[in-house]
């Protein structure tokens, strides 16, 4: 079932014979994951490419002062891993947390090398990926660079009214890049 | 001879026969920019991805306040566009600007996209590409969050030496996210 929620996704971007579809599907292995595990953590590498079948997680880093920084949230049909380490085979700097009760499809590093290499179109699949990876992080680059904490809180509710209510508000502030006392009087002031 | 140096940056990541670096070099454009001449403005969409040969660019946003941000610098054997614009073929908001005359080698995005389709070892390319790009990105936003403007401007200058001596002191200051009399305290301080 939840195979399907994968496939119905890849099927956005190309588009796949049966065969393809199966040995695609085969190649991810569904692990469930408990409300606070953890799936990667600091200096263990991250073995698996990890789709969001249901839940929530967040990816943070801790600064030497013992600050949490958030780089990343996912819930249905994101992607999450500590990309430095899933692509460059080493150790993770990055905890990447569940937030809920979630199921996950787990795409082992050496398969992924597999599919890419044997077929073009899933080749095509995971460039897409990282392309609109990197679009989508340069957006949030320029879009800290240029505006307002306020503007940044706003921009976070526009674009992902999802999210907000299921992350924790010191994740949200930290990914916003604000201490969580300011994000509570940017939201006591809109209400 | 300029195509002898961007088909040594590809055979670093996939290895082509004759006929294909002959393929992917004739794809490619040879342009002369000048000093200060812009290569992408804002409001045109971005046709083409940039392969530097030789020169300097810097790509920022300007804010509604007038300022600017500068989201990347490229030099030698690096990429740079609006990748937003390039890969969703819509409205840029970078300018694009040379820091000093230079040459770069344009790949059309139609051009692009043919060659991705024919041929899988060129998919590949592409695809590393935008994974090494994100990983990047992942650091820099991980880094930013992270750590002060002083340890900021450290580990610019660790990891790129060559682009110090050649990008105006306001353009680093904004890429860093400080003021440039924040910055010019941090270099005096050095000094």
């Amino acid at each position: 079932m939840n195979k399907d929620q994968l496939l119905n996704y890849v099927q956005n971007f190309v588009s796949l014979t049966d065969d393809e579809a199966m040995e695609l599907c085969s190649s991810f292995k569904e692990v469930k994951v408990k409300k606070r595990q953890f799936i990667v953590q600091p200096n263990f590498t991250d073995r698996y490419r990890n789709f969001v079948v249901k839940g929530a997680f967040r990816a943070y880093a801790i600064s030497d002062e013992g600050q949490e920084h958030t780089l990343q949230f996912a819930i249905e049909n994101w992607w999450v891993s500590d990309f430095n380490s899933y692509i460059y085979q080493h150790p993770a700097t990055l905890f990447i947390v569940a937030l809920e009760d979630s199921v996950i499809l787990q795409l082992e590093y050496e398969k992924e090398q597999e599919l890419k290499a044997s077929n073009h179109k899933f080749e095509t699949f995971f460039r897409i990926m990282a392309e609109k990876g990197l679009a989508f992080e340069h957006r949030r680059i320029l879009f800290n660079l240029i505006h307002s904490a306020e503007a940044r809180y706003e921009n976070f509710l526009l674009n992902f009214p999802n999210f907000v209510q299921r992350v924790p508000q010191y994740a949200l502030a930290s990914y916003l890049g604000m201490s969580t006392e300011f994000l509570s009087r940017i939201r006591n002031k809109k209400t």
